[in-house]
Order: C-alpha cells, then structure tokens, then sequence
C-alpha cells in the first residue's frame, strides 16, 4: 500500500506530444509494457540519467542519439533492463531503435530507448519490434495515464501529474509520469521519468531548469542507496504553447521553474510514497550544517541506516540510532554535545543528550503516523537540506528477494 | 542460529588476567551482565575504538585513562550503553570507576569502563556499584567462559578463541572474546573484543600489532553499514609468560602476528555468522583494483546493497545486482567492459555480461548453502581485498524493529 498517495486523475494532454500503450508480452501478461512517445517536430529535450558505472546499453545508445539531434521518439519497455548484456544487448537496443526508425520514417538517432525490469537477460527484440506497428497507429495525446502504468515493474500504483500555470497571460502545461519501486538513490534517483511541456524555450535554458529540478526533487530521495543501471529523467518542451522563455533569471522563467518543481517532486515524493515495502514516508531534514555536501551527507546516512530504517517501520522512537547514523556520516570534528534532535516537532535530544522535558509519549506520538518528520540541528554553519525515505520492512525483504530486478 | 559458528570450546587462561562475572541485573534478569577483568602490574594495553562522532560516555573515559596510565581493571557491563547521555552519563561512568578504584585500592584513571546495549537510557549506577564486591572477591584466570556469555546483548552464541604457539621454543597464549550482533561496519567494527596474551613486549609494538590485526579482522566485516558508538578492541600484554618481543619485523614478532590474526579473525568472522538474522556468511573479494581504497569501495557497496543482501537471504543468484552495485562504488572510471564477476568458482559475467557457459544451475549452486563467495576482477590494477558480510533477512527486521539498540 502506498502511503499517502492515490492513482493520479486524468493526466493533461501537452501539444506536441502524442503516447500509445501496447501489450508486447516481453515478461509481463495481460497488461501493457510498451510506452511509446512522438515529440512533434521543433520539440527539444533535456535528460539526466544514471551515474552507475554499469548502465544498461539503452542509457548508453540515449545519450549518444541525444547528443547527435533532436528525438521524434521515446521507445519505452518494462520487465526487461537490457543492462550487464554487453556488446549483444547494445545490438539489441540499437534494432529496436532501428525498426521504429524505418516504421516511422525518421533516423535512427531520432529514436531514445529506454528500459526497466530484469537485469542481464536479453531484451525479446523480435516481440518488442512485432509490437511497433499497433504502438505507431495508436499514438494520442491523451494517453499520459496509460502510458504511466505501461512502464511500471514492481510498481503498486501509477504516478504522474499535471499541472497548468499562466505566464503573461498565456497558459502553459506541464504533464510528467514516472516509475520507481526499488533501487533508489540520489544520484539519479527516479528509474524512470518523462515529463512535457507545451512551453517554447532554448534547450540550454531547458537543460538548466531539469537540473535544477532534479536537484530539488529525484536527488532528495532514497530508498535502500541502490542506484538503478537504467535511471533516466527525460524533460520535453514542444513550443506549441503559446508561452515563450528566453532567459534565466526572470520572473517568467521562475514562474514555469516553481511549476516544474511541483510536478518533478510530487514525483519523486510519490516514487519513495510507494517504495517496496513502505509503510512510512519520511521527511530528514538537516539544519545548521557548514555545507550542503555535510548536510546531505548526514540526511542521507540517516535515511540509508538500517537500524534507522527497521525502528521507523516498527513506529519505534529510538533516536539514539538517529544520532548514531549522524555520527558516522563522515562530518570532520562533529561535536556530538552541540546537536538536536527533534521528531516530529518535539525536541528529544539537546546537545547531544536526552532533553529534560522529552516524554516517550512524544516520541510515540510522532512516529505513530504514516508521514514521519525528523529533524537534526548541527549548529556548525548555515547550510541545510532535507532526504526523503521509506522504512525498512518485512514486505521489502519479501519483494526483493523473490522478485529478480 | 548462527552460521558455521558453535559454542567456544574452554578458554586458556592468561597468566596475568584474572576475571570475574556478575549478575547485577541492570537489564538482563537470570545472566551476568557485569565483566571484570584484572591485569596484573605490569600488563601493557593497546586499544582501538569507535570512530563515531557520537561516541559513549565510556569509550570518551577509557580513551582518557589509557592515554593517562596503564590500566588495572576493564569494566564492562551489558544492557546499557551509556550513549547519548551526555554530561550525567559522563559522571555515571566516572562513578563506576571511581567505586571500583576505592573498592581495589587502585588509582581511578587504572579503570577502563566499557558499555553496550541500549542508547539514550541512563546506567543504572547504583545497582552497578553494588554488584562490585562480589566481582572483585571473585576474580580467577579461568573465567574467560563465562565473560564471553556475560558480554552479549543480542549476541546468540558467546565467541571466544584461544591458540597456543612457541616462539623460539618458548610457549605463548592468546585468548579473546567478543560480542557484536548489530551496528557493524568497518570503522571499528566489533562492538566489543578483548585479547590478551602471556607474551612480552613493549606498548609501540602491541599498539601496532593490535592495528594490524584489526585491519585485516574487525575492519573487514560490515553487518549493516551502522557503526556503534561504543565499539572497542582492546589487547593487552601480561609479559608474564616466557616469551619477549622486542622488535618489529623479526621472525619472533610474525610468529606471534599470526597467532594473534587468527584469534581476531575467528572473533570478527564470528560476529558475522552470529549477525543479526544471518542465514548466511558472505565472502566478498575484489582483485584488480588500482589501490585498496577502491578494492574496498566496490566490496563494501556490495556488502552494504540491501537489494544484494536479500538476494543473498533468498539464494538468488542475482548477478545483476551485485554489478549494479559495483557499478555505484564511486570507483573513477570504471569500465564495466572489463570487469568479471564468479560466484563460488563459477564464471557468472565475462567483461560485464553474461558469460555464455553460465548456466542458471551453476548459479543457484553457488548460492545454495550457507557460505557464498563472491569474487570480482575488475582488470584495472593489483590491489585486493576482502569484505565479510550476511545477508538482510526477516529476521533482521525482526530483531531491529523490536529491540532498543
């Protein structure tokens, strides 16, 4: 069960940008694993994928065809990741790639692949290029929603969101799904997410806002510091909205840029809402540190700390496992005797002990919930910042050892 | 139950180290959970401790008295850590070992106090206090035994070991024990261990021969990547046996070198097999690393992977996994064309794919009983090195979600 996190309503059609869903049978039955998306002529896309050394061969062929020219197509499949296949599984991403190209009537590197699922068996090339056809002739701007729930693997539920702003007067859209469940963390988090906008801009302004969005959203999360081989967050912008940007800096671009962060967090928020096993979703904020990198590097080995996280999913107040995590985060001369705690607003540890006035019935109250806040001071500098996670549960056990990611 | 692991046979004793155990009921009803331990005049004492920034009271004090003088008496106590309790705690350890110095007749900086159990309570002094009669008139050097059982907390099964070897016809012995259980990692790994050898020699050389050991056997093992606030190897020296060492690098110190690696070897791959919930010991080696500190890198992300320890737990050769996690060790360029993955002697992944004679049989061979080794080449350098873990199983979360660490 997610936590705090419903089906999304009907996702927003963005001009420019049609979707079809096909059941190409690859490892999922009954349902659609094929997503493919058509970019109108004109449309530029910005992308971040996966910092793990071994990515999967369509991360490696995306890029590539990325950095030669504009894509006219995202090819999508879930149940296989086409990653550890080597030179083989290269050749396999690069035929489907190849087969859409000539369906289409496009170049070959107008086409990104993308892939999630089972890593190191092949990809079934022949059943994904058998499905090409039915995804070519199907293609509709208003299939966002089954397009969202074709690329799930271990997925509970579908995630996506749209969200409509105006801009001068002009209105502007911004329709975004993604897919996560496991293998989670902040260097390049989400597993995979494409958003759109009908918004014109230059592709080193778009480039720019998908960072700073990513920042602020995919690289907060974490749910076992597993990084993905096929991690990919795609940004599309079309320009045949009415809304034009040309700068950084300016009130219209921050306008679109705050747009931007709400749909890319709710996102990444509902990646670790419906995380393997979660039954909890937590907020670690870290303040008063000398530096962003300290202060993540605190948030984040709390938020990976299995102790941490088995005391979170049994509701379990125990913040001397807190302050532990926050001691072994590799912080340079950490005075354990200037940092407070506090969870969930009620202040637990002062200076580095048990404050007075802290009740067990505090701590009980503020872990009870699903949504868990937890809240550490260094009180060595000016810099802070905040980690969302899930806990560590029976039924994560139980996902990952049975299912074959 | 614990893995490949049975009860200690009997402990020698060390000429020079008298012990004794009490049931001081701080915590634990129906056991000791009180150690004393007395070394004779004379005795030297090495010690490595935790490098959490969030350290005990105890470990803050034992540090400060061995720096002052050399120890007469370690007193240990389990159930309570005397973490996270700043000031007071501070003044509770003092007060146990300034009772036990009026009780001896020795000075308080002779007494070294070390705690583990729960984080953030209290110690219950006065019950402490009150058992130290007892424990004092009952010191004996033939109860080493006893003290292993005596030091647990979740621990399963006590772990001790004694060997026996002759330098230059001249017999030694060397006998520890140690408790782990949780909140393992390399950084000081046990959360207590105590050896102690008949043999001779100066403070420099046992200071050294102490890190060494622990390099190669406390700082390889990691349960779950947490670090205790309370961790401690202590190594103490009687000289009372026939045996003198007085320089590094001779034939007589390597002699007495690998005895003592083998005692702290068997104790820190003993912490392991009695890890919390482990089902199985995992060995995990990297060859061809440019420099250690990669070749660790790459053996600890494995071994901290939570998607690679439920694999582990569920017998899945799940190859992919373990390169994906190789994959996001931080190693600088890492060419996953290069790198081949075996598990128990099978080629699984040749040059970052498949091996084409893998077969799935071999795989699930591999993992099928209840040691597993895993070995990685990754064709960049000489260095090498080996990481000891188990696997992340629903007893673990068990444990975790119910225990106050």
């Amino acid at each position: 069960m997610p936590v705090g996190l419903t089906e999304p309503g009907p996702l927003l059609p963005v001009a420019g940008v049609r979707l079809s869903t096909t059941a190409a049978g690859l490892r999922y039955q009954g349902r659609d694993d094929v997503c493919l998306m058509e970019l109108a002529p004109g449309a530029r896309t910005a992308a971040v994928f996966t910092r793990n050394a071994f990515c999967a061969a369509p991360v490696i062929l995306a890029r590539q065809n990325l950095a030669a020219t504009n894509p006219r197509y995202l090819l999508i499949n879930s149940g296989f990741a086409n990653a550890g296949t080597g030179e083989a599984g290269m050749a396999d991403a690069r035929a489907c790639c190849a087969a859409l190209a000539t369906q289409a009537g496009c170049g070959e590197a107008e086409v990104l692949p993308f892939s999630t699922g089972v890593i190191g068996q092949r990809l079934p090339v022949d059943k994904l290029v058998a499905a090409l056809p039915a995804a070519a002739s199907n293609l509709d701007g208003d299939r966002w929603n089954a397009a969202s729930r074709a690329i799930m693997t271990t997925d509970t539920i579908a995630k996506g969101l749209s969200v409509q702003g105006t801009i001068a007067g002009e209105k502007f859209t911004i329709t975004g799904i993604a897919k996560g469940a496991g293998m989670i963390r902040p260097d390049m988090a989400t597993m995979l997410a494409y958003v759109a906008t009908d918004v014109d801009m230059p592709a080193d302004l778009l480039q720019r806002a998908l960072e700073q969005a990513v920042a602020n959203s995919f690289h907060r999360i974490t749910v076992d510091g597993d990084t993905s081989t096929n991690d990919a967050c795609v940004l599309v912008a079309t320009g045949q909205g009415r809304v034009k940007l040309s700068a950084q800096h300016t009130v219209e671009q921050m306008l679109f840029q705050q747009a931007l962060q709400r749909v890319m967090t709710h996102l990444a928020q509902a990646i670790v809402r419906d995380a393997e096993g979660a039954h909890k979703f937590v907020s670690i904020r870290v303040n008063g540190a000398r530096d962003l990198a300290e202060a993540d590097a605190v948030a984040f080995t709390i938020a990976h700390s299995p102790l941490v996280k088995t005391a979170l999913s049994a509701s379990d107040p125990n913040w001397g496992r807190i302050l532990a995590a926050a001691g072994r985060a590799g912080v340079e001369n950490l005075d354990q005797a200037s940092v407070d705690l506090w969870l969930g607003g009620h202040l637990v540890a002062k200076a580095g002990a048990l404050y007075v006035d802290y009740t067990e019935a505090q701590g009980q109250q503020a872990m009870a919930g699903e949504e868990i806040d937890i809240l550490l001071d260094l009180h060595r500098g000016e810099a802070s910042t905040v980690a969302w996670t899930s806990d560590l549960s029976h039924e994560y056990v139980t996902i990952n050892a049975s299912y074959r990611s």
